[in-house]
């Protein structure tokens, strides 16, 4: 194992990735040093905030109202995202790792990259960093898994830090645009996230479209245990995606109403996936790529509506259209997406995010179009689309207008920047795997069983053949 | 694979699971736009509700009270109930999967069952909801979701969703009578929930008795990586029911209470499982069948109690009894309930949930009953009963007679409901399974592998001999 | 299987096992019933405490401030612990049955044991337990955990209780001197929780020396799905240790403060454990080991500090180096240990508890000692470190002293302590396994499976051979 690899192409990482890892992490020390801090109420000088702003008791510091919540998505991010791509038969261990791997890198880029556009404080130059701060981080990376989803299997970690390191970037800039020039709303980051995140990967994915994949494919698709791992994913980012749309939303009623809308919405979500997926087959048989990932596009769709008045019954229809929407997609868009477009996808980003999230944006423009102050209450409505300051004699019709133009600038912003990190990621000195080793473990990972079991199967069969002919 | 199944009975859902996934999912829809509605603290209006009551701070919105244990109580429902189940050999997708589609049915119609029968608002007609409502929703459907493991393997996922449909009606129905009418006290659902699913369950699997299941006897029993899968349901559950058990009862006192006594008694099942599972075997060996099930027992007895005052080392005492009755259960009372009575109960809900249900519900009468001043206090003991308006004068004597008696009303309905419920069930228009291929996903699933692992070892020995008389 | 164990040495526990179960747990229930009541704010008399006190809020009951995390730390030490330690090929009952087991009865005994040095009170000799009690059980369990990780597959459940017994009895006599005592602060354990069973665990490793334990070797190492599983323990746990060393610090900032050190030191050390793994192999490959073990050393390392003001980048620069030493702990030192040392770590807890543990005492003694009222403010400094009371006059460079000399204290325990036990469990009583049937679950558990997979791939190869020489 310790020989050459048998494939022509050079998959040794031993040189890069240590490399990249440790001058990484070295500039992210030393620009946290310069830069970051703790905020008000993560300092020791806390009791002296809550003595001069007359705070009566520890609670009301921000971490009790988002811890919670904080976790939920963290949960999300390492377990959810990670243990989702674990589907294929003998990917688990990168699908696993390397999402480990870029989340925990991202994170710390994340909070540099958001503190310098959103909360460099101009007086000291320093970005003051608490809770929310993380749960921005976690879901700026969240960006890049999403993009990690479409080219699972066939690139290098190497590879995936640098699509990080760009895709961090380029989401700190295009949410600034967004939420504080645009002046959208975006919560749970229908477009932010989801979008930008779905086409940034997909336009990767475009770039470094593999013609001879075919090669790899006795490697692609899952086996019954790798299916049931997958699953644990799906739960985990299904049960906290409510704590993920409301996450940042306002204390009070915003965060409880974010949470009964995507609660509900994913619930419905689940009954139409189910329906179709047993419509595409001859027997009524459901197939498992459906259930772990389409089950999801409601909670998608509703990033950036969860925290609007869009009642009960509303989250219900885009949840319903979602699983309708979303399974089709992997039944009917995946194949054209691949045959047609170039675009091999190996998780279907596409009918998970990027449709859903491009849905999310349009049923927040809509309904921020719509809102009016007799539902929402004259305060209410100043208090869910933060009219105030510079925005305060915005109309609900100008803000549903910002939110599509906020649309328009994720998907730029995916599309462009994806096509542009793509052309770096196709150099060719990354130690990307070739055509025919691609969703293989082996690879990056020492691996300790001698051999997977199909082989074993096909041998048996082999033998059986043979054995007939004596 | 396409071919119509070489079993003679059809389990071509096509046509039904779809029908009524789309149809009950738009009664849904409607439902809601016509009754359901955001409570005050979920509302935009809040803003004017805190003024409106002297609220100071949004933490006291009773989400940031709630909200933790919610996101606990949805893990245990999801991941909990659904991993559990996977036990088996080659059930692994319809235990998470269908566990999964009747969750999310069974939550929409829960909020509105139990909205109607508890918090329909008589001027507007209106059903207000909040972050208790999903609680209570997903409470409701752990009944439902208990009454599952009865009949793991051997349904179809028309005759779950059916099966939760009546459910969730029939739980909503005895839950008014028993915490409305009877003002009985029960938080963690000791009656309201593990007694009636437990009791629904098993008769429904009492009505489908199949004589014949020893057919597919290859598939029942659990293999390695299976009962691993297993553990990860059961320690959701066992981490999370102090969560469960408080989520709804009081602030303050009451769920700090109901969490120390939830997580005493279940310390202590685990070791009198332990012990019981060690004696059952020649040599001392552990049964993975019941460290994954009977362990929890405690938290099941503890759903009254545990926000009553009965002290650390009484939640101790009940643990401790709770894993002895459990684990014989298993050892003793399955194998006669499967002979004797004909209810075939694939997870063993009797012995971990209708058996603890009935101990917990006496265990709260009893409690109940023994309720002192001296040791409540006087408005310590109003609260824990809630003795105000109608009940101001009810002494806990007759309280204990009251929760006795909701232990009974819980009983009925199970057993009668389920009755019910299962001759329904036993129309030929469900899809269910031949006995032959009971416990099998192949039956509902795309299930990709050609074929599972032990065939293989009977092909090698099968070719061994073969070998040998060459 | 009934038939008595081919191994000659007996490892039937059918009379021991039940007999410590129902003993101790019977013991505990005396005890409890003696000594453990419930405390002011989680008693029915809270509304009278209220009122007394002037607290307006049911949200100032400390629950809600620590719920949230003790939930978080409940899931470490049981999936997270038993998932990590399902590693081994053959192992995953034991891993997380006895995990299980073990924690359940330690938690039970680290009440009484932390209630009588930590909080009896003096007046009514009682023992007041409520949220805050329930963290510290946890932890306590944690100590002994970590134990269990260094004779994972060597011991019997029975030798794993007595090391629980008087692991916990240990924990809290260096707990009370090096808490109480000496004053040091060690909010997240690095010295009492980390260093201390680490050492515990290494020392009884070292005592319960198995020269031949060669002979089991087939059944050490991994194979693809259980490091899979084991994946689970590894992110569990790494997600919620900011939750872990923020559990019981301050209110309001010093939680706040704890978490976000926690968060980015975890994250600094995945990166240069990533690096370090690649540099180990000739083509750059990673190791799951590291990964599974080696990303967590950050969390552990911050366990004393990260309460203190040690700054963002601070907590980076003891993830970066904690990632480096202890994946070079795995490379070097482990075999080293084994070799030289005669101690035999399944798991490698010197890599990622005692070392870590060791730096993080000297990480904490360090910035105490560098701690001024201009960083912490003069409030911030006396809250930090509790200079109040007898301590009030205390300076950081003292304190910094009497860290280090809570270090040195929790190695002496360790060590001393294991020592001793493993000499009581060197008695041939205990039915531990014979060298050759190490690692394997079929000796404690009931294993329906036939036999494991790679005796199938022998056959095969077996019978290709012999095929070709026909």
């Amino acid at each position: 194992l310790t020989q050459p690899p048998p494939w022509g192409i050079n998959t040794n990482i031993r040189l890069t990735l240590p490399v990249v890892c440790f001058v990484w992490q070295i500039a992210m020390i030393i620009l946290f040093g310069v830069f970051i801090r703790y905020d008000e109420e993560s300092n020791t000088h806390w009791v002296e905030t809550k003595a001069h702003n007359n705070i009566t008791s520890d609670i009301e510091n921000d971490f009790y109202f988002r811890y919670p919540s904080f976790q939920d998505v963290h949960v999300m991010i390492f377990v959810g995202f990670g243990f989702l791509m674990t589907f294929l038969k003998r990917y688990s261990f990168g699908a696993v790792g390397f999402n480990f791997l870029i989340a925990s890198f991202g994170l710390q880029w994340a909070l540099l990259m958001q503190g310098w556009f959103h909360s460099l404080d101009p007086q000291t130059g320093k970005i003051f960093i608490g809770i929310e701060s993380l749960i921005n981080a976690d879901f700026c990376v969240a960006g890049c898994l999403i993009a990690y989803g479409a080219v699972l299997g066939k690139v290098s970690p190497v590879q995936l830090l640098v699509m990080t390191l760009f895709g961090v970037t380029l989401f700190a800039v295009e949410e600034y645009i967004i939420l504080n020039l645009l002046h959208a709303r975006d919560a749970g980051g229908s477009m932010v996230i989801h979008t930008f995140g779905g086409y940034y990967g997909l336009a990767i994915s475009w770039v470094l479209y593999r013609p001879n994949l075919h090669q790899s494919k006795r490697m692609q698709g899952s086996v019954y245990h790798s299916d049931t791992f997958a699953m644990i994913g799906t739960l985990f980012l299904w049960m906290f995606w409510p704590s993920f749309n409301s996450a940042i939303t306002d204390h009070g009623d915003g965060q409880h109403r974010a949470v009964i809308n995507t609660y509900l919405g994913l619930a419905s979500t689940v009954l139409t996936t189910v329906a179709i997926s047993s419509l595409s087959q001859k027997t009524g048989k459901l197939d498992m790529v459906h259930i772990q990932n389409s089950t999801l596009a409601g909670g998608v769709a509703l990033g950036t509506a969860a925290e609007f008045m869009i009642s009960p019954y509303g989250a219900l229809i885009v949840g319903f259209f979602c699983g309708i929407i979303s399974t089709m997609g992997y039944i009917f868009i995946s194949p054209f997406l691949e045959k047609t477009l170039k675009i091999q996808d190996t998780c279907g980003i596409h009918n998970l995010h990027a449709m859903p999230g491009v849905i999310g944006g349009i049923v927040g423009a809509i309904t921020a179009a719509a809102a009016s102050e007799s539902v929402y209450g004259k305060q209410g409505l100043i208090n869910t689309f933060d009219f105030t300051g510079d925005f305060k004699d915005r109309t609900v019709l100008t803000q549903g207008g910002y939110q599509a133009a906020g649309m328009c600038v994720s998907i730029v912003f995916g599309v462009v920047g994806g096509a542009i990190v793509g052309s770096i990621l196709k150099l060719p000195i990354w130690g990307d795997p070739a055509d025919e080793n691609c969703f293989d473990d082996e690879v990056y990972w020492e691996v300790r069983e001698p051999e997977s079991i199909p082989p074993i199967l096909e041998y048996n069969n082999h033998m059986i053949h043979k054995h007939q002919d004596l």
